[in-house]
């Protein structure tokens, strides 16, 4: 019989039992043996189908024999000790978005992998994993278009969830950006602006939109529109200038009906419409890389803590309306 | 732990490797436990690393114990013998089109069927499985269209197999037009045309391209573009005429890139390209319906005899340049 | 100071004040001197603000001599008459479509003017002045698609005028794609099809809509979707398919609007919208042509009488619902 | 007869000889009658196929009492001499972009005109003139989408003039938009800065391309990318982001082709081919609202003067990196 991979999984919210659902009902080849959560009885809930073991943390279920690899789908404050958990034990584990929630334990778990000598931690940017996006990348890469000079971005949401903090609209939504510019064009961010154009009725307390300008290290130049109010819909924007051209994502409708006077189609309503194949996508790639006995084949801690400075970088710019230069140490050869 | 579906193939060929690859690496929930091919080589090739049982034909793989359901993906010329096996054994069975190769055979699995007393046949006409086609019946159902006129449709391919004969361009190519306009509509064709253009210098000794028009019981008209040496690409297109407004099919592209004085966008290659996620939800859904204990949930064997009485009459309309009257028989209550 | 064509304008309905607001606001170099109508009030009412002379009948408004050239806007019944005046004079005379309302009549214009020795008639089918129009004639005629083969079009409107019968969906809006698709290919149509889809609830008493079936001379085959009472919107549809490619008429929308769940764009609502520079363009060329001294640019006497044999074939198709062919006369040489 | 605008032109250059053109042979009831050039034989070339008289300099052709209206197409550093004079002597003037080359000298010219009492200068500003940024404000300015609260542009050319300096890329480039976001917001620009992306290999020695950000009065942020030297052809874009929706330019093609594996639709060469029409519309209704004897219909004086302060701004913006703040004295009451 196929080798069966047996994953675990911390944290039984929204996240987690959206991949436990993707892992035992969409992809094949994988099953769910473990599930922990802080709430014993949702566990237990999300457990019983599947007929997998309920741990009564984390750090058990990382310890379970039966466990081939982790997943941590738990708030984010706790992820840094879950990561370094499976680290400590040599398991493949894939820790949703942030890795962790300051530079500094982003930097421990840099340090820990480095130790342990090879790769162990995906970070769930799933941008990377957009048939899209792979295609801009595609073209790009192809030379088509020649060297890179600038790329337009938006980042649009029909509306966020009511404990949105102003921070929330860099480090929950621009960061998927942040992390894609990055992969795409294989360059550092080295200094971050946000500018505030005038706020939406619809903004409630929240400075939106903004706009998010990006300075890489190769001269790249990225402007990214956050609008996270936007109410007409979830809308995935981008362009990259090149010498000779451009290539855009474009709107993936379709269909389109023609009534009363207009040519339509539809614009996703989330951001589940939007990316559902991506979702899919990564953790299928993930799961092969890990059954394959290699490296994670997507973003891994580094960019986890890259991301996380930017972020930071972006946080303070928000708040002072300066540019700020980004420093991040030197990617240790594991990464590169 | 979960229930998983046990299923054997017969006929390891193309599409057969294609189903396997697509049961037991993309979608979860289920094994290949059997494989029988005329080819007993190749049958235990493809078996080998699936842990598979090879067995000796298909009545056998059939007869298993350990089969839960068949997938029928051997020569057109064998599809009645395996259905009507799998119907007196009780097995769910899915059939890759055509359901059998004349008339008289695909009534004869009606009749096994109605006999049974319950639906145990699919046939695999993977265009109502299409995100875009169910979007476009989802805008008819919903009305806002008004009731349905015409349909206009395209069905290019850039090229063909060498064994294509003239009949081909019906019975393989325009064959999924003929069941998608029965479902879309939910009405039978009841005469067909074909027009012939002027014949392409790419078409070899095939009529090509052809104009196919369909009379549904319904009036509503249908016309077909079938083209098979287009070169350009593989392409798909389809507008419903509603009396208030119209729904078409729209280019699937995911980006666009600007370069050297043009807009340009991909067309698919070839049906890989364009209906690949249609065949993985395809078989998705008859598994789910099979480990359901419904009925298969798509086109049965009414269908699959539907198809194959409009394919002759439009064969009969290609010779003849006549327009030739389809008759079906009355609907057994099992299919309404 | 720079000639100035002087032309008199014999009819002041619609689109005779249509074509004389043109002239005299739109177009340089162009005066409207005279001005005839069965209506002397309405004629006095739009000559009056030009400075222009009415005159009591068409015959006398072609012998005026300050009339340089005559534009025939008058009903459809008188066009032979006043045609036929104008080449007695030697006059450059544009017609409104129909160039007459007869087989017959048509020919003996065409007699007249090869009697006459050169082509003084112009007659207004527009199409060939569209600019999306003549890049799809651009394209096919770089050879980039190779050989055409067919053409798939759609005319529909929102609405028709109460007077419409049913041959009004054939010589009022079909005609258009007659003369079109003539002009497209440079090739005769040799047979007409009228088939009868479902009758729209939109319909009244006509036959709506309709599908043209056209075969040329070349072996091209054209299919015309006739729908006059579609509600929506107005809008002109044609993709030429090629042996290599295809090219095809882009919905003209200039911008598009992200609303409440979905991307639209305008659809043009009515011909005016759709084909008001097609107008300018085609009356200032002719201008131009006359000016120049030379023949009239556009589409002459011939291709009024070819339009009328189709047209009348086509009439005669609807009613009989067979296939009906078409016999032109020979071309004499002056049309070539 | 009709009244006819006697206009005369100063300046015969490529732009003065095709608004000659664009006069004597594409708009009704306008004549040139007088030319002057600082080269007397161009301007007789130019003048006697018009029948135009020749005036040995601007001042002479204003005073001339033939000349209802002038036209200034000559060399930017002589228009305040001649707008001046045209204002002296009462008689409308449409001057080509700049206005003048100082923030002083268009201050001289709306002190004039104030002091004159009415407007008659308009600024050959032609975006506003465009119909899809017409529909652009249309849609803007029927509230569907809520209030503006962003802009995205960009304006690309192919190529530009051997001649450019980097301050071309402002004042010749994006001074379009510069006039362009005040007319559509109705709101003056306070702020300017400039973004320098990594530099094209095309650039040359200008910096290219540029991301300009404008604030305007009512805060709403406009980002433009300006690129001169992107080869791939002319691209003029633009989105707006409201509170709820957003409008933007669409790919103006009025025709696709589908070959060799790709669907694409043509991309305009240059500012020609994109704007032609504009160009058109822009001195149809100029010539009208002043021989229906109002104000010019257009961007006047103080508009004029606008973009040259913000055109200033823009300059040091470049030059120094620095957000660069706008001061414009208030608006004179004839301007509201």
């Amino acid at each position: 019989m196929r080798a069966v991979l047996r994953v675990g999984v911390i944290g039984a919210g929204l996240i987690g039992r959206d991949h436990i659902r993707r892992l035992t009902t969409v992809l094949a080849g994988i099953d769910v043996v473990a599930v922990a959560d802080v709430d014993a009885f949702v566990a237990a809930q999300v457990a019983a189908p599947l007929g997998a073991t309920v741990h009564p943390n984390g750090l058990a279920l990382i310890a379970a024999d039966e466990v081939d690899a982790v997943l941590v789908c738990s708030w984010g404050g706790t992820h840094e000790e879950y990561v370094l958990a499976a680290i400590a034990a040599g398991k493949p584990v894939f820790c949703e978005k942030p890795l962790a929630t300051t530079r500094e334990a982003c930097l421990r778990i840099v340090a820990a992998e480095v130790a342990h000598g090879r790769r162990l931690v995906q970070v769930g940017y799933m941008r990377r994993y957009d048939a899209a996006y792979r295609a801009l990348k595609q073209v790009l890469d192809s030379g088509v278009i020649g060297a890179p000079l600038m790329m337009h971005c938006a980042h649009r949401n029909a509306g966020v969830p009511a404990f949105y903090e102003p921070e929330n609209t860099i480090t929950d939504t621009a960061v998927h950006e942040i992390d894609m510019v990055r992969w795409m064009f294989g360059a550092e961010i080295v200094a971050v602006r946000v500018l505030r154009p005038r706020v939406s009725r619809n903004a409630g307390s929240l400075p939106d939109p903004l706009l998010l300008v990006l300075e890489l290290a190769n001269e790249v130049l990225v402007d990214v529109e956050i609008s996270v109010n936007v109410r007409y819909g979830y809308d995935i924007r981008g362009e990259i200038l090149g010498e000779d051209g451009t290539v855009s994502l474009e709107n993936p409708g379709l269909i389109a009906v023609r009534h009363a006077g207009r040519l339509a189609g539809p614009v996703p309503g989330d951001w589940r419409d939007r990316f559902a194949t991506a979702y899919d996508v990564e953790l299928r790639e993930w799961a092969d890389s890990v059954i394959g006995g290699g490296p994670p084949a997507g973003p891994g801690s580094w960019d986890g803590y890259a991301a996380a400075v930017v972020s930071d970088a972006a946080v303070r710019a928000l708040r002072t309306g300066d540019r700020v230069a980004v420093t991040v140490d030197e990617r240790p050869a594991i990464y590169s």
